[in-house]
Formats: C-alpha cells, structure tokens, sequence
C-alpha cells in the first residue's frame, strides 16, 4: 500500500510585509493578523519559474531523505494552474528535466486549487498502485504572485508563494483512509483569471467553505464511523485565519476542544493555495505523535476534498 | 478492478479542406494523403469551448449507454492543455456544471497532450480505487485549433479537434494490463506554446517519436512476456501517416505482418492530440473480436505511455 513517507517545503525568503500593505488599505493590524492571518507573504522572484520552486522542493525533501536517489522516482506529480507555460508543455517534464530525474519517470500536472493535495495523494496512490510504480513525487506549486493584481484588496493581502514535496512509496508511516469529494462548477465563476488577473469573490468563497466543509468532513467521519474525539488534528485548507475560525466554530459548536484541534499556521506563509496542506502535515503531523489526522481542501472550482489518514508504525 | 466500459466521441461536422490547405503550401495530394494522413481536420465553431466539447462527447456516451446515470458518476477527469480558462479554474469543474453532474462527482484536470490516453486511464483507475469510487467519466480534448497558426505550414495541415470519453467502472469487458511510462522534459522546447501560438519542431517530434515508441513498445511485451503475434492489435497515436507508417516498419523489421496491425486511421480526424487513442478504440476494438490491444501514446512533454489492454469477457 501507496503511502505518505516524508514532506518537504520551499517557502520564499523574501516577501511582503502584510502590515504594510494592510496600511495601504486602511487595515489594521487586528484585522491582517486575525482576520487575514498572515503578516508576512513569501513572493517568488521574478526570475523564478513555477517548475523552479518545484525543485526547490524536491531538493529539501531528498536532503531530508538520504536514502531516496534521483534514480528511484519513476512517478512525478505536479498539482498546479500556474504552471510555466502556456497550457504545454506540462510543468512535471520541465521538473523533470531540471531536477535530473531519469527519463523512465511517469510525470504530468494536475489542474486543481485550493483542494489539490487531497485530491493529489489519492491520484498518486492510485496511479502508482494501478501503473506498478514504487517511488512518487506529489509536488504542488502554485504562485499567485503572478496573477495577484497588487492593487486587489480582495485577494494581495491573502496569497504567499510556496511549494512543497511528498514522497509517497510503500512501507509508509501514514497511510491513506476514507476520503471524499465534491465539485461544483455553478460556482467556478467566483474565482478565475481574466486577462493574466486572478478575480475572487471573497464574501461568496467564504460562505462555500462554511456551508460545504464542515458538513463534508462530519460525513466523512461518519462513513468512517469515527468521532470527532478520534481525530487528533484538522488540517484544513488555510484560506484566511477567519475561514479557518468559522469553519473550526461550524463543525461543532458545542465542544471548543474539538475547534481547538484545528490547526492554524500561516502567519508567515499567507495561503499557499494547494501547498497549505503539506505544509501543516510537515510542521505538525509527520514529526509528533498523533495517530489520525483529518484534512480538507476546498476552493477553485469550486472543488473539495476531505480525508482521513493514519499512522501506521 | 476498474476498467473499460465503454467509449464515445465527439468530432465536429464542419472543417477545413486539406487538400486545399495543402495546395495553398505547395503540397500535393499524395502528401496530404499519405504523409500528413488527414484530408479533413474537423474544427470545432469558434463559440465552442472545450467543456462544450466535453459535453458533446459525454452525451453521446449517455445516449450509448442507457443503463449509466448522471447521478451514478462520481469521478470526471479531463485530459486538456487547452482548457476553457487560463490556468483556472479547471475545465473538469465547468464540465460538472454543464453536463448536470452531481456535486458529490470528484473532477480534475490532467495536463498531457498526445500521451494523455494512456496515462489518463491508469490515472482514474488508480484514483478510482484509492478512493472507492464506481463511476468514472475520462474524457479527452485538447482543440488545437485554438492555438495552431493557420499560416504555420509545420502545424496547420496536421491537427483536427475533437473529443472522447470513456466510461470507467467496474465489470468492465477491457481490463488495463501492464504500462510503461517515460517523459523527457529535455525535449520540452520542441512542442511549446507562446504568446498564444503553438510551435512544433516536426523533425525533432518525428526523431523522438522513432527512436522511443517501437523500442519502447518491445519492451514492454517484454516484460508482459508477450510477442507481438500475442497482439491482435497496435493502437498508437495517430501524429501523421508518416510517424505511424515509420513506426509500425521499425517496430519489427523482419514481419510484414506485424506491420499491417498497427492501425491508421485518421483521413478524416487529423491528430487529434489526447483523442487519437480512445477514437482508435472506439472504432476498431470496443466492438471487435480483438482480445489484446497494445497502446502507446507520445509527444508533448516529451511524454510517452504505452500498455496492454485485454477482453476478459
């Protein structure tokens, strides 16, 4: 069984001061920490290709992990809508090519947002377990600097370019469990790009998420016969620190341990799109002690994914 | 396990002439004929969008199978890299929507061009039985002629649009067998898209495609310990008359007859990228006595992906 054995990050150093620009619009700094949530917004460089954060990656993951050669990849996944080019080629080749990854790897994109990654682990699981493959590379990148207008206050002060890498391969300490889906293209109109500029209809993203993922992830649980007590922690998709806050609030009102249980960790990442999730698994979950952890990613599409995964050593 | 239940496709009615087209490039019948292949490429109006294509598609796979519901699909994947949007949302999302799908469908985007069949139907099998899902839509379009420069004599006599879809699910007739994969993001520049146009380096692509495809193919018989009298049937992408002629010789020198299995037939289609493979089968082995089938699909990337399909009925 296709499972999750290491994560590793590349996070800009350079970036935004979110204070700053909160000032430009009259926001205070209640409002960019605890509202927006973020302080600090990570930006690319210019010169910096989406294919170039991918390897960014993919070279902490393989320094974190000695016994994983270049040679052993035989799947590459990049999840992404801001690839390199112009619709072709697909980022995964560029990736390939630069990273130096043997030429007998398996290696396309996959076009989701926010709710990429939990679809991103079961597509990998399940190519590689369909295809016979033994190594994967599940990468997202998705830079919104670069169809970020700076002078959008609905969305410049939320965005912060990262990207991270997933080994998956047998014998893995979290393994996959129940998951679920949804998609809704009636809504695919509030976020889009235009002319190279991202739009979002914030007020209408934000009720999708408070409306869908809570339910959604209660119904997971219940098709897993599990309670909320059985879940260590919720990784969910970190949109804002307010979408974050309501979602936690929503799923169960009456119990503020459980809300407790959602983590929150973007202050000084801001929402890094398909990234957000790996990025609280590496922080939070591969390293600690905690045996079941929840994750849901919702967002462009409109499009959700919620799963379970576990520990297994 | 998850198979091949049914395939349907869309071509579009209206066209260009290519022998026309040809006259106007100083190019001959019997090269249209017999090295192009194609003596009409179908373009879809200019009002279509690739979902409606999609949609097209998928009706007819609806109207060829009565027992499959709307309501029974729950996984839809679209193989495109010239999706309705740039870069988001995906083209899987808009598809939901305007062909009346449930939202609980989960719906993605595969980047890959002319390779895209044959990693498409690993990538929703596998995810498919990642996730438990039954249902699958994968549907191939990839419209050129939004991207192909009508001036562009390397370009513009060869694609057609089009788009497929093949029902996924379980107690399915073809059952995927072994697969091979292999991408070389080194050759990437010879088939890229900039500033809106598409360029191809047609004698590199020709080269790839000549020195990968028949060894590649051999190898995998090999590992499936098959010989090529094993197969009833090679179905590659249909690039040009000439890249099949060329490939299907060097395949196996010696055997006239292995040869003469590799079907072409694309007079009246051009290639049509991602499409090729799914109308090869839909026309020549869903419906026949043929009880295995080689496939291999190649280009964009470099990208290449060959398998073994077989009846089990």
């Amino acid at each position: 069984m296709i499972g999750i054995k290491s994560i590793a990050s590349y996070v800009p150093v350079e970036g935004l001061n979110n204070y700053a620009q909160g000032a430009k619009f009259g926001k205070d700094q209640d409002f960019i920490l605890g509202k927006i949530g973020s302080t600090f917004l990570p930006r690319k460089d210019a010169g910096q290709e989406t294919s170039d954060l991918c390897v960014e990656a993919a070279k902490a993951l393989f320094a974190a992990n000695p016994s994983l050669s270049l040679e052993s990849i035989d799947a590459l996944i990049v999840v992404t809508q801001n690839g390199d080019a112009e619709g072709l080629p697909h980022t995964a080749a560029i990736v390939q090519h630069k990273l130096g990854l043997p030429t007998h790897v398996a290696a396309f994109d996959i076009s989701l947002g926010c709710s990429g990654y939990v679809y991103g682990i079961y597509a990998m699981k399940g190519f590689m377990e369909a295809a016979g493959l033994k190594n994967g590379l599940l990468i997202t990148a998705d830079p919104y600097s670069k169809i970020v207008d700076p002078e959008d206050r609905n969305t410049t002060m939320l965005f912060g370019d990262a990207a991270t890498a997933t080994w998956m391969g047998e014998g893995a300490a979290w393994q996959l469990g129940k998951s679920s889906f949804g998609t809704d293209g009636g809504g695919a109109e509030h976020l889009k790009v235009s002319d190279g500029v991202f739009f979002m209809n914030g007020r209408q993203v934000f009720n999708f998420a408070l409306l869908k993922v809570p339910a959604h992830l209660r119904q997971l649980l219940e098709a897993s016969r599990l309670g909320a007590d059985d879940i260590d922690l919720f990784c969910i998709h970190q949109g804002s620190a307010a979408i974050v806050d309501a979602v936690a609030r929503r799923f169960e009102e009456d119990k503020s341990e459980t809300a407790e249980k959602f983590v929150k960790d973007m202050v000084e990442t801001g929402n890094t799109v398909s990234s957000s999730i790996p990025l609280l698994l590496e922080r939070h979950v591969l390293g600690s002690s905690h045996k079941r952890v929840a994750l849901s990613g919702f967002g462009v599409g409109l499009s959700w994914g919620s799963a379970i995964i576990e520990r297994q050593d």
